[in-house]
């Protein structure tokens, strides 16, 4: 097979598997892209199959670009490869953000600005102290929350990196109604059991996401890939449950 | 002709009448992207096509992400779709652009990292004051000045929005190696007079882009689109060589 092909069947198998414990799937587009225009057809295929588990699709792309260009990747990301929600940069500011939230608004589509990842190199940047005494993400935590709308969950949310948990209450007291992408757990180093805080809104505030810790789980836990991958998603649900 | 097809053939026409006036073609991946897989193709398709009419290729993508997923990205930029440099989204840090410029700088191809772009809404985070009274664009400069390698010329260069002119003395300042990329000539409102302390590191120091007002010079001068493209390339390119 070819890499594209090699990666449809890929997530195929682990979207059919895991599916019955979960929500959504991720889908990394730099996965797709190295595999050039095939593997975009494979990014759109796998939206497909997710879709017919059942599942919602975020595509995680992190763009972030000025107003007309945003609007360029709007259609891209949910028309084209058909996302309900996207993860986005907010760099470049509110008119780089404001045209794509309006896009995925007017759809019934989401947005999650990055606020904090969960890479050691996000202190060079997201950390950074800021004159009137916040860090940089605390600033992101806000226009998060200004820029999202409804209720009791707003439309916009925001990646919450879970490798910092001392910081998701001050998260959420930033971002009361605001939905949290959580990554960072399983094989990035996180811990369910830190995410608490996350889910202050409810159950429905807060998605946990692990990629390697379920795509891998035959490796550390044996059987099945399949199996394997069921079990550790209906693990990491259990835990998120237990706190929500 | 279908979207990508359409696309691919005013990219073709644009270059082959441009290319005398220029020194390289910047895509916007965002344009092509919209077009799907077969939009994945035309980015390839009008790379060959600016390397045949003698010119780099800059691709517009503004990635940023963690470390092992940017590798995935370079692949796609790179190696499938050809880029001789690429612009990159600093919001991540180190960790995040590191991989990027490693596998660049073994290729002998460039990364171009946001630090000032010339959007409205990029005073929001990127004028944002730092604790130490700086501005964030500052710290970011200073992290591009420090993550290239090279004499004249940094093998890292900076995205350096031409609307604040007032700023380009102060990142020439910080970044005295640095190529810079100078978007917001022409229809963005820019001036490429207002440039001059942009070329302090000499001619080679910036690279003036123009995009719609190329393109769309016939709509404002009259003539036959390629005539009218080839006149404004020039006129921008002998304003250019004035200052530098």
């Amino acid at each position: 097979m070819d890499p594209a092909a090699r990666i449809e069947a890929q997530c195929r198998a682990l979207i059919e598997a895991a599916a019955p414990a979960c929500v959504a799937a991720k889908l990394q587009l730099a996965c797709f892209e190295r595999a050039g225009a095939d593997g975009y057809r494979a990014a759109r295929a796998t939206v497909d199959t997710a879709r017919a588990a059942g599942l919602l699709v975020l595509l995680d792309g992190k763009r972030g670009d000025v107003g007309v260009t945003m609007a360029a990747y709007a259609d891209a990301l949910y028309d084209v490869l058909g996302a309900d929600a996207v993860t986005a940069n907010p760099l470049l500011g509110r008119d780089a953000l404001g045209p794509l939230i309006d896009i995925a608004r007017t759809a019934g589509c989401g947005v999650f600005m990055l606020v904090r990842t969960s890479n050691p190199g996000a202190a060079d940047v997201l950390d950074l102290p800021l004159a009137t005494g916040e860090p940089l993400w605390e600033r992101l935590a806000r226009m998060a929350d200004e820029l999202g709308e409804g209720e009791p969950l707003h439309d916009v949310g925001a990646v919450t990196g879970a490798t910092v948990p001392e910081h998701l209450a001050r998260m959420r007291e930033l971002m009361p109604r605001t939905p949290f992408l959580l990554p960072g757990v399983g094989a990035k180093g996180g811990d369910v059991r830190d995410l608490a805080p996350a889910f202050a809104a409810g159950r429905a505030g807060g998605l946990v996401t692990a990629s390697r810790s379920i795509a891998n789980a035959y490796e550390e836990h044996g059987g099945a890939p399949g199996d394997a991958a069921l079990a550790e998603a209906e693990r990491l649900r259990e835990l998120a449950w237990s706190l929500a």
